[in-house]
Formats: structure tokens, sequence, C-alpha cells
């Protein structure tokens, strides 16, 4: 199991939250909420909470179908998706291909590109390099509505029929709605292979849905792996808070909070989870930032995550952490072992500043600067708790993805608050529809001109 | 020029600063941050000011002659550096380079990779993939104590030694103090081409010294146009404060400091630019992230930067911004003209809910949706403003990295603190020593020894 080491209870008492003093107080609290979303999930038929199913791996058999179908045919795959649908796939390949898998001369698994934006520039520039013979399309979006990830698929769809012809059709996969939305239809009228996104996983929990799932296993990974990982934190989730390290941590999050710590930064020692940090700041920011409507009044809540690697951003952002404002609670993520056990060489006799480090493992000095920056924060005053994993494998990063997703659906509870949508996004899409020209939208773009805002 | 739109004072009066007003009231104080700051540059000799010489391009010459000597010869370049020492040349890279220079059959310039970690995995994965007799190997490091810097030196130069023999001499090239520290007199030792970082120049201030246009020169973008733009920056900077866009976004940026806003998003709406954000971050994070001691007493400052990508972190970050606490300042960062001008294909007839895209330029979606963000958040109470460039191209780049660092210094002075210096990420490295076993830190390991602290 991952290990949450609460360092800030255990050492540095004045800066410290009691976490033993603390897990009794709120300890009820925990249980309930930890019972609230068990009770729903149990019953079934929750809107919202499909993503506690997932790692029991429905889709799995589909997935690997497809994979065992399409693997060896083709050299490239371009996901186009744009947050939910692209960060959870990112951060698996990120993590878990080889950490320059693209350029290997010999590949276990597809290059695997990801289209996350509507920057021309970008999606031309992609589709200079590929072979179209050789690619194959991943267009994910719950409802096809997607304009970001919509207006990337008609150039995709637009490259391959000018290189390949009508055997375009074969080499697109559609990951939608399994019933309602657009995409779901222009699929089956064209013939495309489909996966499901179930209507009860909204998009940053779907990164073990087909949504994930396809992009990982495509580039190679094991992805019963991750799901046998994410089934060892549902089993984790379901003990009391005294044995919890999940609700215990969504509690250090919590009380932190209300003391006014708006910040939460997300630092794991990595810089293959480089991209854990940025799925973790949009399941963090979209699941908790919430304008509260409660028993007649109203509260804006959230912290805002930031995201950093470690060690690299101790050449950033520390200086402000040590120094600057006490508005801040870090989250280290540390890894015990690395994969290839790299030594530090020995340096020349005569380079005697460097002597200390011939011999080491780089994985020795990457956690001996984590203890040091946490060390150092505590000092300051910056509260800090670690989470560690034993190795950067499928299994543990399956595991962590599911204890985080826990992690932020308890903190919801202890919120009070529906972390499960997102209504705060609406207008902008509504404004970008009145900007853009797109029928029905002619009040607000009246409104938008009145204001002098124009193209 | 930049255009520094303040989209706050021009729209939506309830949740605007008073742009016009604020100036009048605090012309005065610009003028003499913009003096003090001026004075002490022509002055000469300043401790800290290196880089507002950096745009005259001193080191130009040197920079291309390595250039010219080495381009052809030399496929692939590492560059070795953390912080400061690696930010700056993967901003340019990535922003003026082809989005994917480094699988184009024929480049114009060298692929460039940047190691900024002790991630063993990630360095030895990277060697396993180049060709030593055809990669250069840039090591950055003012001091030449960088303990990350060094250990990944070592492992480059242990490779290159087993794999071409005595001529990995003529393959490293190291970026360093002209005159202290360790990295110089080993790289005169070694015979190794060498590159100055001028002493008053610091890391997050360096991207325009040799420490950011040698990777830059060697990946093909156009230096000197990236210094004609700073330049360009440099005598905007000369002017009044009611013509001065730095000083009046500095002022703006100052005022939501003053007023509680303890965090600072920038949102560039381009991909190529996702770089430009972690620069930055360093940049105001680092800078004003300070302890001011003043008067007798002591004041935590400094707003914490928060990295985002438009649009792609709109489906990540912006139901936070819009419903949560109205604690942050967004700086977006718009992009006019998109280089290739690629349009959106049109949809099939059938497909009705993509029609209003079709036959419109990728780059109006993007900036209708930078609109329609900026307007929600507006609306939401969370005030914004953007710096227009007008395209992506060497000089307007070169104008906006000293326009943002001049932005950041003129923040300091009103701050009142010394923008230039990083105290606090001290003890993290002594303690780091320390668990790692160098001699000289045995009193901080017993210390640490005695809080449990150990590897």
């Amino acid at each position: 199991m991952l290990n949450f080491q609460n360092i800030t209870s255990e050492r540095l008492g004045s800066h410290a939250l009691d976490l033993e003093g603390a897990l009794s107080d709120h300890a009820a609290r925990l249980e309930q909420a930890q019972g609230a979303l068990l009770d729903r999930f149990r019953a079934g038929g929750d809107p919202y909470l499909g993503w506690m199913d997932l790692p029991r791996g429905e889709v799995l058999g589909d997935v690997l179908a497809l994979r065992d179908r399409l693997a060896g045919h083709y050299d490239d795959l371009i996901v186009l998706g744009i947050g939910g649908s692209s960060l959870g796939g990112l951060t698996l390949t990120t993590a878990l291909q080889h950490p320059f898998h693209n350029s290997l001369a010999s590949r276990p698994g597809m290059r695997v590109h990801f289209i996350d934006n509507v920057d021309g520039d970008v999606i031309e520039g992609l589709l200079e390099v590929l072979d179209a013979r050789r690619t194959l399309v991943n267009v994910i979006s719950k409802s096809g509505t997607t304009t970001e990830t919509m207006a990337a698929y008609l150039s995709c769809k637009a490259w391959l029929q000018a290189q390949v012809g009508e055997k375009y059709k074969a080499q697109i996969i559609a990951t939608t709605d399994p019933q309602k939305g657009i995409l779901r239809p222009l699929a089956e009228r064209e013939g495309y292979a489909t996966l499901p996104v179930p209507p009860t996983v909204g998009g940053r929990f779907s990164v073990l849905s087909a949504v994930g799932l396809l992009p990982a296993a495509l580039g190679g990974i094991d992805v019963e792996a991750l799901l046998r990982g994410a089934r060892r934190a549902m089993e984790h989730f379901e003990r009391s808070a005294a044995h919890n390290e999940i609700l215990q941590s969504a509690l250090v999050q919590h009380l932190y909070g209300e003391q006014g710590k708006n910040i939460t930064v997300f630092m794991p020692y990595s810089t293959r989870l480089r991209f854990l940090s940025d799925w973790y700041a949009q399941l963090w920011a979209e699941s908790l930032g919430k304008n509260r409507q409660r028993d007649g009044g109203s509260a804006r809540v959230g912290t805002t995550p930031v995201k950093a690697v470690g060690t690299t951003d101790q050449h950033s952002q520390v200086q402000l952490y040590r120094e600057g404002p006490q508005d801040k609670l870090v989250v280290f993520v540390k890894v015990e072992q690395a994969d290839r056990g790299a030594l530090i060489p020995n340096a020349e006799p005569d380079e005697n500043e460097m002597n200390y480090l011939g011999n080491k493992p780089y994985q020795t000095l990457m956690n001996a600067e984590l203890h040091a920056t946490a060390y150092a924060l505590l000092d300051a005053g910056q509260p800090n708790y670690t989470i560690s994993l034993p190795r950067i494998d499928a299994e543990h990063l399956g595991e962590l993805l599911q204890f985080l997703m826990l992690q932020t659906a308890v903190a919801g509870e202890l919120l009070n608050i529906n972390a499960f949508d997102q209504p705060g996004v609406e207008l902008g899409k509504v404004l970008t529809y009145a900007l853009m020209g797109r029928p029905g939208f002619d009040e607000q773009r009246a409104q938008l001109e009145a204001e002098g805002i124009t193209l």
C-alpha cells in the first residue's frame, strides 16, 4: 500500500497539526463522509459515482481486444481530448512508458500524441511529421460537443481522408457516451470503432475508464495492473478512520483549508510524474472550487492547486515557499525505488566538491532533497505531508490515482459540496459560441458587442 | 510593441481597478521605482542588474561563432541545468522551434534535450536513445556547485568518455561564471569550450545571456532577433508612467496583491508558450517571495504564481476561478496571429452542431475563448489583464521576456524588497548535503537524525 506520512504531525510541533487529536475529534465526520459515498455507490444508480466502479474493469475486455486487433499495424496514436479526456492518458504514458519512448528504435507500444488545445500551428505541425497510413486517431468527448476536441477531429479526419481515402474509417476510434451526445451517432454512421464513457463518470474521474485505458494499452502499458492497484485503494478506503490514509489525508487537507491556507502545492519528486501534477490540479480544482449554496447563504470554497515537480522546482518555487506568506499546504510524492537504480558516477579525484556524490544512487539524492525540503518548509512554518509509493509501475500508479480521487471525493463531502459537477464553466462556453457566430447565441453576442468585446 | 490591455479597468466597473485613477495616485512612486532601477543600472557596477545590459548582446559574437563551428556536426544537444539554467532555453525552443522539431526528417537546428532533475531513470533513458558521436553537452551552472546539474554532468561525461574516448572534451561546453566557482577551472583543465554567465545576472534573469542564447542558437533560433525585441522593451521602459505598460502592469499586480489577492495565474493562450508559464513562475516566485525585514519588523510577501495554458486549462482550472475564492489575479497572454493561419475544416452537412466552426481560423477560436474566459472571470469578480503579442517569433518573444523581467523588478521595488537574491533556498541545500554525507555537515546530520529524519 501507499504510505501516507503525515510528516507535519510527527515533527516540529509548533507548526504541526496534531493528527491523532484531529482524528479523534473528526473520526465520526470522516466516517460519515466515507459511509455516504460508499452507500450511494453500493445502492447503484448514483449519477456521479461511476468512477468508483471502474477498478472492476468492465471495459477491460473491449480495450484489450481493440489493442490486440490494432497493435503492430500502427506506429502512432493521436489522442484528441481536453481536460479530463487527455490528462489521464498523458499522466499514464509519461509515467509508465520509457522516458524517451518516442525516440526508441524498437518500441513496446505506440507513440501517443495528445492534442489538447486549438493551437493550429501545433495541430498542423503534428500532422506534418506523421505517416497517415500508420496513424490512429482516438477522439474522446463524452458529449461530442467539446468545441476544441471536435475542431481537431475535423482536421485529423480531413488529413486521413486526403492521405488514405476511405480507409480512414478504420483508423478513428471514438470514446464517448454509450447513448447520448452527437459523437456516438456520428461514429456509428461512419463505422468507427467505439468505446464508452459511462454517463456516471465525469472527465476528471475517467482515467481508469476507456478514456485513459485505451491510450495506455496502445502505448504498451499493463492496464490490468493499473486496475489491480486501483482495487487495492478501494479496499483500503473501507477501513475505519484510524487506519484509513485516504480519510486521514483528506482531513489534513480540509483542516488546513479551514485555517485559511488557500493554496495546495502538489509536488512529486519525479520527472516521470510531472503530469500527475496536472491531472491532480484538474481533479482538485474542478471538484472542490465551488460556490456553495447552503442554508440560504453562499460561500466560495476550494483551495487552488499549484503544480510542481521536485527537485526541479526547488530552484523555482522553494524561495517563495520558505520566505513568502504561510498560505500553503504542500503535498509531496516520494518514489522509494527507481527502476534502474542508476548511480552517480565517481568524480575525478581533483573535483573534490563533487566527491561526496560518487557511486551513490540518483534516487538517494532525489529523496535526500525531498526530506531536506520537507524539513526546511516545516522550519519556515509551511506544513506538508508525503505520499510514498514503492516504485513507479502500473499497479502503484493505479493505486495512487484512485487514492487521490477518493481523497478528493471525501474532501468534497467535508466541504458539503457536490464534487462532481462543474457549473462554472458554462458561461465561458456560451460566450465562445456567441463570439464564433454559432446560431442561437445572438443575444449574448449583442451583449458582448455592447461591452466592446469583439474579435 | 506588445499591447498591455487592462481589461479590468475598461469593463465591468464593479470589479475593476480604476487604472487612470490609480496611475495618477501612484505615478510618482512608479517613476521613483523606474528611476531607481535605471540609475543603478546606468551607474554601472550594480551586483544584480546585469540582465538589463544583456539585450546589447555582448556575448552574441561568441555564441554565433560557437554555433557556426558546431552546426552540422551534431544532431542533439543535452542541456544540463536546473531552474534558471534550463527554463529560459526550454521556453525559447518550445516556442520558436517547429512544434514537433525533434520528429522532423530534416531540421534547421539541433534537437535540444533538457535534463533538469536528478531522475536517474530519465537521465539514463535519454543517453540510451542518443548517439554519443553526434551529441553535444552544455553544462550550465554559475557556480559549478549545483548538485543536480553536476551529478548529471558526471553521468554525461562518463557516457561520452565510454563511447568516444578523449574526443569527449570537444563535445562539452560549460556555461559558468567567468572567474569564480569550480566549473570554470574544471572546464579549463579539461579543455571544454566555455561561455560566461555574468556575475551580475541571476539564473532567473539569464535567458538572454549565453545560458539561453546558446541552446537557442544551436536549436536554430534567430537569437539576434530575440535581443532586438528585448532592446525594444528596454526602450519602452524609459517612458513616463502614463505611457509605460511595464510600469502600469506592475502597478496592477501590486495593487491587487495589496488587496489580498495572493495568487497570480499566468495563462498564455498557446501550447507553444506553455513553458513561458514555468519560466514566469520562477521569475515571479523567486524574485518576490521574500521575508521583508524593514524598520524593525518583518513581513512575508509575494503572491504565488500558478502556471496555466489556455484553452487547455479552461477544462481544468476555470471552474475554480469562476466559483472559488476571489483570491486571484489572472494574466492572459494573447497571440494575435498564428504562424500558419490554419483553418478548421468544414464539417459534413449533417454534423450540424459543428457547422459554425467550419472554415474559420483556429486562432480566431483560440482568441474567442480567451475573450470569453476573460469576460466570464470578470463576471465572477476575478480580475485579469491581457498582454498581446502580434505573433510568436523571436523578436516578440524577446520583447515579452524583457517586459516581464522589468515588470518583476518594478514589482520588487514597489514591495521594498531585493528582487534579485534567494536566501530562502540555503537551508534545503545544506540539509541535502548533510543527508548525502558531504564532509563538513556532521552537525546538521546529527540534528536531522535527532528529529528522526534519515534516508
